[in-house]
């Protein structure tokens, strides 16, 4: 069973990767991106009786660092 | 306008970042994950004339290192 978790930045918190990201695309000549958030996408491949709450621990407990990171589960077959 | 662009190692690709994970799962006393695949995730928030086409040169050129990696692309409102 796979399961998807997005980790972003907090609203509030700068991030100097999506910066940088949006220097470079406005470099190669890019226009019209207003601003880039960089974040992490966590690809897990578990066994089927891995639960929510266990998928929810990981993610708090070392996945995303919940003072400046949102993360979002997405369970798949 | 805000799109979302989803970069994960190709199959056949080692992914240390990944196993890294796994390893701490397991260490943390999490049992059953099998495989771990670190990926990005890059928001996007752009001006609405910005093509797909523009976004899909932006990955090839920039987000995505299409030689080891895939690439999704995911607009919204």
């Amino acid at each position: 069973m796979k399961t998807r978790v997005y980790v972003t930045l907090k609203g509030g918190v700068l991030d100097p990767q999506g910066k940088a990201i949006q220097n470079a695309l406005g470099g190669l000549g890019f226009s019209g991106v207003n601003d880039v958030r960089a974040g992490k996408l966590i690809e897990l491949d578990h066994d089927d009786d891995v639960t929510d709450a266990a998928i929810e621990e990981m993610c708090k407990k070392l996945l995303a660092n919940t003072v400046i990171e949102n993360f979002r589960i997405e369970r798949s077959a």
